[in-house]
């Protein structure tokens, strides 16, 4: 979706729009933890996030790179943003045919700062002198949404009217000269949305920095107010968030709807800002749908998705990548047999969580019970890692059945999925609800474990005795067994809301079962035996469950009167 | 669906499959009068019905006009019979064309009688000399599914071979030798479903006249039970079910579980007969959907439709038979536009139904109060007609509400379609139930409804109190008035089956109600005011009010707390 859209469908629905501004880390490592900040910033619901393009492209790769796992594995809108300087025609193209292809479609245009080391911009041989050209090239060849930094006020009118659909400022201090600025543009008709950029002062140093390199104002009570604390960095940020929630305050008051936060990265003092403004709520999370919906343009559509993936949705998104359409409104047979194959890509994860992994899973295993205490741990939440899941610790929704998952567990039903029962909560309900407000959600009561072949068929038996389970289970081999129709699709999560189709996002089908149990099987040795040295009894022993377990997805029909858990009383 | 398919799978249920044969009436109100029983007989379920060709082909054209009402509008699985007397292969391919492009996929394939007039079967030129040829012609060309009478025995092996899917008996009486036959067929390799065909004796004259010219053996106990009761015509039909019953008693004994029944186009003992054998009940009507499912090949798969029509399925299934896809699982954009034109024919209705509404609307109408009076009636049940209804008084879940919808319709809110919110209901609740067991079913309350101009703005203001409903009302200018966004898509009945995704079978889209309202305003003078002589005032008054008053859709979103017809109170 472009931003512009998006700015106005905040401002259709009375609500403030804001966004977030990320640059390129240096190291490998501080990408990682970028995306760990992102993927908690965004839970907050951002309208859209921006990657900076680096001076003179010297990221470039690195920005294209980010940009799509923001698209694409984040699920936030995002905005690139590209620069002039050094680059070449074919260089540009080349940036926006990446971007296009993998579904971005807001580019922030710029001239960009002058190459390194020369203090005046210098046009490179077959490229642009200016954002304006710029914004002419890209609405001429790609018709993407644009953005124009402010400069000069005529020259900024004509960047608009080549096609620029919205204005970022600069940072700014002084909120006065803002809105002067605001109120100068209407002046010589320039009419589209003009976004303050705001950048909470997080410490003494860099802010003397940037805004010399900026030369932007700092009105004298920021600068009598710094001067006694500057070498009390906490008394700094703090005063940051205080000054950037008054500056913010202003602005809204002024009628602007819309708040741009240069984060350097970092996350706090953004956050503790809205949270100020009242924009955002520390236990409100903004649910869409049960999982983050995507925001490439090619997948926006998509609102379906097996159960399965649920805790692996990265995963879930690398092996669709090539789909050419996706489910919308129901699961369509056609999407069956296309996923992509398993590859390196699922199975390598950032290095904060390799190594909580290392530390809670990477302990020696005697006997199937050491491997039972690790799932046991996880579900009492003794444990905040699994390697079933890319996600911290057991979800909202699944510490309401958490005394029973704990108990198979014990008993070896190793559980690495689950929902429990809803039977019409309130869309807004902050643990089962989606949506938004104003309508009514359902579940199934869903689980999926591992457990051997004897365990396996006692409980077959006794599920005998409850007609509204149906379940599918299966060996690393492929060996199944079923009580439900192979080409059957449930629907296991639904809301109903005013005006709407029934949204159904969460289906269960036997088709993408037996896709997932090959990734699910191969965790046992590439997601938590790799943890051990090579010939370790420990991976030995995972080895032998991997070979010799069933995996087990188990629905119960019955929303309003089912007890999932009923059918593992006595085994 | 091929009736094969249908056998096969009641035998997969454990069910017993039934069926009904019609034969072509010689007048057209008798057509009609066959239309409306069938109406009834297949609300009880029966895997199929076929019409017979009629001697030597007199009544072709008929016949498969009948089937194609059979399958389109009855929305039974439909069998055409085809004999080859007076058929050159032309006149064979045409018929066998036109029930393709109507969507039958089943023929019984017969030689037929000899022409009128002669004792032996000549072959026509160009044509077949059994039924043999017949039915390699028929798989050879066309694939469809086929039936075979039966005859000599190793003959019948041979139709068979040729691609007979199943076997239906002449009629007959003794019952032992039908289970010889079988097992007679079954000795030399006929392993296809043999059907017994059964006609209850309905009077005596017509008993002999038929036994006679089939050549029937007749057991010695029915000529002596009937004997003394021959002259007595209701003697005769009690004793004709009591056979009936018993006959089929010994067949489904044997392990036969598919019932043919000739009804010789009546209704009563071939009911009666599946009444005392416990496969229908008069109360427990199948409903696989709330609307009737269609059986039309080509819309097989549809299960979703706008509540417009609900009460003019013939109707919606005329403006929508050009269709090359129908909605499955959801209500597509694409859809909307490409209803078909209004033509005389949505107007046209039975006799019988003619004359009912003549004596029951075509009553002198002075005011609106009057006009108001005949929708009250309806809604109390002391009319059984409307215009605006192809079916027979109000709708079982209609008359939960029915009390508060002649309330409304007194303050002058017309109202022509309604259910109730249904919050869960087990899906075979006799009132609201649909899908068979084990499911649960939904709706959101729903009134349609016609207004002046003042009521209308009353209920405008009044719902701005309600947040839950959406309405939209439009004139027969297409002036409207709505609080809902253009492209919305309304489920209001839905539900929930083990190992299924929802189901969602009506909707409200503004779209569908646009193209619905110029029929809907059309009935005020084609099908109500055409009752009145022209020049008529009480015409002329229809007409005033079909120019001035409003169509409003109203839906109440929420089915769990909300209350639609609190919206009326104090109006």
């Amino acid at each position: 979706m472009k931003v512009i859209e998006k700015i106005q469908q905040a401002a259709a629905d009375g609500r403030t729009a804001f966004s977030f501004e990320y640059f390129p880390p240096k190291t490998d490592e501080g990408v990682e933890n970028l995306f760990e900040r992102m993927d908690r910033m965004v839970a907050h619901g951002p309208s859209f996030c921006d990657i900076t393009w680096g001076a003179g492209g010297s990221t470039a790769d690195l920005t294209l790179e980010i940009a799509n796992r923001m698209q694409n594995m984040v699920c936030v809108e995002t905005m690139m943003h590209l620069t002039c300087t050094n680059m070449p025609v074919e260089k540009i193209d080349h940036a926006l045919e990446t971007i296009k292809s993998n579904g971005i479609q807001n580019v922030l245009a710029l001239r960009g700062d002058p190459p390194h080391g020369q203090d005046k911009f210098v046009q490179v041989e077959g490229g642009f002198a200016c954002a304006l050209d710029l914004v002419q090239h890209i609405r001429a060849k790609y018709g993407a949404t644009l953005e124009a930094y402010t400069n000069d006020l005529a020259y900024l009118k004509r960047k608009v009217d080549a096609g620029a659909d919205l204005i970022v400022t600069q940072l700014f201090y002084d909120t006065d000269i803002f809105l002067k600025f605001v109120n100068d543009c209407r002046q010589i008709g320039i009419t589209c949305p003009i976004v303050p950029g705001i950048m909470p002062i997080n410490n003494y140093k860099g802010f003397v920095r940037m805004t010399g390199f900026c030369k932007t104002k700092i009105p004298a009570e920021i600068t009598a107010a710094l001067d006694p604390i500057k070498d009390n960095e906490e008394a700094v940020k703090a005063y940051g968030i205080h000054l950037g929630t008054e500056m913010c305050k202003k602005i809204l008051a002024s009628g602007i709807k819309t708040l741009h936060l240069y984060t350097l990265n970092m996350e706090k003092s953004a956050l503790a800002i809205l949270m100020n403004l009242g924009l955002i709520e520390e236990s409100k999370v903004s649910r869409p749908l049960p999982w983050r919906p995507p925001t490439n343009v090619f997948r926006v559509k998509e609102d379906v998705r097996p159960i399965f993936w649920a805790n692996r949705p990265k995963s879930y998104i690398t092996r669709t990548l090539g789909w050419d359409q996706y489910p919308h409104g129901r699961w369509g047979d056609s999407r069956n047999p296309s996923y992509g194959a398993l590859t390196d890509h699922q199975f390598t994860r950032p290095r904060g969580r390799g190594k909580k992994l290392q530390e809670e899973w990477a302990v020696p295993l005697k006997s199937v019970e050491d491997i039972s205490e690790r799932f046991t741990n996880f579900c009492e939440g003794k444990l905040t890692s699994s390697p079933w899941s890319e996600l911290d610790g057991l979800q909202p929704e699944t510490k309401i059945i958490d005394d029973q998952l704990v108990k198979i567990n014990q008993k070896g039903f190793l559980t690495i999925n689950s929902q429990p029962a809803v039977n019409g909560e309130k869309s807004d309900s902050p643990t089962v609800g989606w949506g938004g407000p104003g309508g009514y959600v359902y579940q199934k009561a869903y689980l999926e474990l591992f457990c051997a072949k004897d365990k396996l068929d006692q409980l077959v038996e006794k599920i005998k005795a409850f007609p509204a389970l149906t379940y599918i289970a299966v060996n690393k081999d492929g060996e199944s067994f079923s009580n439900i129709p192979a080409n059957a699709v449930n629907a296991v999560t639904w809301g109903v809301f005013p005006g709407k189709e029934i949204i159904q996002p969460t289906v269960v089908d036997s088709a993408s079962f037996m896709v997932w149990k090959d990734e699910a099987f191969e965790i046992w040795t590439r997601g938590w035996g790799c943890l051990f040295p090579e010939g370790d009894s420990s991976r030995e022993l995972l080895e032998k469950v991997q070979k010799s377990y069933y995996l087990v997805s188990l629905v119960d029909n019955d929303y309003i009167h089912g007890d999932l858990f009923a059918a593992f009383k006595e085994l």
